[in-house]
């Protein structure tokens, strides 16, 4: 089983090769740690996800989850793992120690989460959204509300949930209808329906605190007029628990992720749901906002994952099941058979889910970095550049991660074949639970319109720009290498058409043909993140190619045959070597693509749009 | 519920607008029908599509099929449907009056599948297979064996299956282990073990005929000493049925397709299980290869099935959902919502959906007609030439149908959002179906190796010349209309890309670099189906166009304004109109593409085979 969630040797090559994580421990924030630490804790994440979370992934989805007298019943097999998940005291694995938390940076607990969501999705589901929305309850709850809840939800004592969405409120947040009606004693009324509520309800903890997002009576209509409150399950008074009036109507029936409950919930139906506010009125969508980006990234982790495992899995099969001959010798019934890892059309696509899944850990590991040095930066213009290239990338690691991951799960079926299709093998489960992450958190047509409407156009263009930069810091120095001459052409040309189609939709905007960017904005993400993998696997390629230069020299190997001879004699010399293969294949088999794209981009096509709408549908 | 499944205009508009299916009335061989009689089996298919096969869809899903006391049971609801599609002569729509059928042509055979497959793909297994393996009896079959089998299957009344696939014997059909034994009487004694067998036991039928590859006892390994047997589950003796030695081992439980049973079936377990060779001995290949082009167009089938039916649910949705203000009124909270079709990136998505769907049906349709037209041909020649079109573009009716059809399920389930992914809207349950297409009746690595190995080098390279011939005449005729002028530009510059593409191959082929086409040639048959899609649209459009400009003609409608009043008055114009949009919004967002795929193409990366495993598989 080991080994085949996630490939640890590359989530610590961009951690401590590409990242250089360790340099955060020179900061005072976090002098406490080490490169051992980290890699300490990393390992235990692996074990717990390897040794409890894993094993009970299918239970989850084929035990699934229960509505039994309006209580959510989880698979027995969750409570276990759900302890040893609390007393690992993973929930505060990234939460500063002044609040209980273990203080480690947000690129290791990227890591450390890529590994549980790897192991399991469904599970992750209520500590990922409890941590979440601790989170919410301590950057803008008030002093009291600190101590009364986030301690109990960090140590998973407590649940949390985020509610949003209603039945005619999904996307369109400001529509939403549920009601807060204010109080003498300062509390609120709450009344409304929420609906795909991931863990609304539970048997994993006594009580579940609620973050609901509502209208106070005379609110302005829209965005502007959402406020946030903290509605628990159960409600504190007098010391004791009481029932808070929040009922579970139903959970959905769903096409994966069926471990975890995803709720209609009932506020108020009796009346007597209270609410507390959090922040000030009104405040609720710049609050969300805020923590968009954390939950944004999470999602991307969970494209990232799932691609992982399903990768890991497809490359272990590829290995293991042996199917016809060589395709050189396939003209000869005697040709021994040999593992279909050997087959040119496998090895393409194995090679495919390599790439982009290294490129997605390492720009989802590097978004997380950018956080942990934008928290340890030493003035604010330094906090402003890691802050921007995280706003500005965030939707693209958001978008890019889960439709890319999905992709990956379904080329692992493909290689599993009719097996792939089976319940007996866990990829089907995996191409079903990951297609969640392109639809939740903001589908990922917001995203493209975030990227395009608001990151792309912040400072005026400020963020874009840096990032350019960035990546031409990278390919001037590269440049310099012939061995990645080719990958760095690549790079440049995708580079320079994602610029021009940036530039583009900038002259669109600005002469009030807005249309453009906002018809085009999914396929300028898709080239976004095609452009952001490129990078970083390029940036990759220029470690693994001085490294593996050294291994060489230093082991006198300067012929084919004993650079052949290293690699089957080192992990690390044929990891590096892998490396180069990926940036080498993704820019020949993806980036190629990119003039293309831009061509369709900036054909200023409108036949979608202009189309009228009886032409599509006949009555 | 009603037009929910298949756009029967536009099935219509393939058949009698474009193919002229009519045409095929002149012939002696079908004489008796008439556009009119073309016309009422369709509308009939419909209505047993919408009436008895849809109504159970989510049933079959549901409930499952269950495996009790050695028996598969189907759901209880398959009963009374499998009742209506044999007294209504299905089974036998485009089977030979000769043996009963009712003899239509090919062409249309398709467009009523396409309407039960969208229906129900999980229940078409059983009729769907029970057709192919009685038409494998009636063209190789000893009179004998006709007599005792194909009407009891024709009609329905028995079951038949394909027994191909083994444990250790998938796409390498040559490995497979099944062992048949001659006895004296002239029949033989088999032996072996079967897997993923569709519909391979059910209680729809009394008796199930099983055509069984197997190797006769000293017969040559590999797929030169195959032989091809019936084996029914029981067999006939002396007037009445005994059991036959047909066990049925475990039924798969699956991604999809919950309503179709694919079972593990052991032969001969108690050694007496008979089997009755069809054809020669050792001819089971070159058999099956003759079945082959049947069997894979109805896959294609069944992607154009799946794709159109989430087509049409998608836009329906998109009709009725109101989420959000329209885009340019997007700061105003006042504004009207408006249902999300409105929306610029759901029109993408739904312009995406309906021009891949609507090329697939042309193509799929199409190809059936060709063979509708080798078979009334007046000499070889002509024969040849059509015969030369079907087995050029199988592969591709099958992988790129199959792929695409995939892309299209997953599209409508991110235009329905979080319902998507519930089972209360039946889109997740679409794409679950869908997937099994991309893998059984040859993967898609396989079709595309045969596409690139065999059909581009068959006649030294006649089929491909002959099928680029005929797309040259269409863009020839289109480049007079100057209102088709981009779409042609696009068209023939991606088509010279493919034709690029395919002389690259062909050099690298025979310099002994076959290593270049077989790595590249999944990205090559995308490329080539971008191609035929992009053709078989620019010939819609070149009809559409012409009808539309009639249309505006007679009605005077010589404004922008009185050309929109037609569209809103006038189904059949707002049709055509949709007719032209498919074609120019596929060749932009797509054919656009052309030239940055066959550049990776010719990129000559060998990256993915050059890599030694080592560097991708850690110890």
């Amino acid at each position: 089983m080991a080994n085949l969630l996630v490939d640890e040797r590359d989530a610590k090559f961009v951690l401590h090769e590409q990242l250089n994580v360790e340099e955060l421990c020179m900061t005072d924030k976090y002098s406490e740690f080490s490169r051992e630490t980290f890699d300490m804790v990393l390992d235990a994440a692996q074990k717990l996800a390897e040794n409890e979370l894993w094993p009970i992934n299918s239970d989850g989805d084929r035990k699934g989850v229960r509505l039994e007298g309006g209580r959510v019943r989880v698979p027995e097999s969750f409570h276990k793992a759900y302890q040893y998940y609390r007393e690992g005291g993973w929930m505060g694995l990234a939460v500063s120690p002044e609040f209980d938390g273990q203080g480690f940076p947000i690129s290791i607990a990227c890591a450390a989460v890529e590994l549980f969501v790897a192991a399991n999705l469904g599970f992750m589901g209520c500590p990922g959204l409890t941590a979440g929305a601790g989170r919410v309850i301590q950057e803008f709850g008030s002093e009291e509300q600190q101590t009364t809840y986030m301690e109990k939800m960090y140590s998973g004592e407590w649940g949390g949930t985020m509610c949003l969405t209603e039945p005619h409120s999904g996307s369109d947040v400001g529509a939403l209808r549920s009601k807060a009606t204010r109080n003498p004693d300062g509390t609120y009324s709450i009344v409304g329906n929420k609906i795909f509520i991931t863990c609304g309800d539970h048997d994993l903890t006594e009580n579940i605190v609620h973050l609901v997002l509502a209208r106070i009576e005379g609110a302005p209509p829209g965005t502007k007029g959402i406020s946030i409150f903290i509605v628990p399950k159960k409600r504190l008074e007098n010391g004791s628990l009481v029932d808070n009036d929040v009922i579970t109507a139903g959970i959905e029936k769903k096409m994966g992720l069926h471990g975890s409950p995803t709720c209609a919930l009932n506020f108020g139906e009796k009346d007597n749901c209270i609410g507390y506010l959090v922040g000030q009125e009104n405040a609720g969508m710049p609050i969300m906002f805020q923590m968009m980006n954390e939950a944004r990234l999470g999602v991307g982790l969970q494209g990232l994952a799932l691609a992982s495992a399903a990768y890991m899995h497809a490359l272990r099969y590829a290995q293991e099941r042996v199917q016809g001959p060589h395709f050189a010798s396939m003209k000869d019934p005697q040709a021994p058979k040999v593992p279909i890892i050997e087959h040119p059309d496998v090895r393409r696509m194995l090679m495919w889910m390599k790439s982009v899944t290294e490129g997605m850990r390492a720009m989802l590991y590097f978004v997380g970095h950018c956080e942990d040095l934008a928290a340890v930066a030493q003035d604010k213009a330094e906090a402003a550049k890691f802050k921007g290239l995280v706003d500005l990338l965030i939707p693209v690691c958001k978008a890019w991660s889960s439709d890319i991951g999905f992709r990956v799960t379904e080329m692992a079926v493909q290689i599993l074949g009719g097996y792939g299709y089976c319940s007996e093998y866990p990829v089907e489960q995996f191409l079903r639970d990951v297609k969640i992450t392109s639809i939740y958190e903001g589908t990922n047509g917001i995203q493209a319109l975030d990227l395009v409407g608001r990151k792309l156009a912040l400072n005026q263009g400020a963020l874009f720009r840096n990032f350019m930069e960035l990546t031409g810091e990278l390919s001037g120095r590269c440049r310099q290498n012939p061995r990645l001459q080719k990958v760095v052409d690549l790079f440049d040309e995708a580079k320079s058409q994602l610029m021009e189609a940036t530039i583009y939709f900038a002259k669109k905007g600005m002469a009030g043909e807005a249309t453009i960017p906002v018809l085009y904005a999914t396929p300028y993400m898709e080239l976004f993140g095609d452009v952001t993998i490129g990078y970083m696997l390029l940036w990759q390629a220029e470690i693994a190619d001085r490294k593996l230069r050294e291994m060489y020299e230093q082991a006198g190997a300067d012929t084919p045959e004993k650079k052949y001879e290293l690699l089957k004699a080192s992990n690390d010399a044929a990891f590096y070597r892998g490396k180069i293969a990926s940036a080498e294949f993704f820019s020949n088999s993806v980036l190629c693509l990119a003039s293309g794209k831009s061509r369709a981009l900036m054909s200023g096509d409108k036949t979608a749009v202009d189309i009228p709408r009886e032409c599509l549908v006949r009555s």
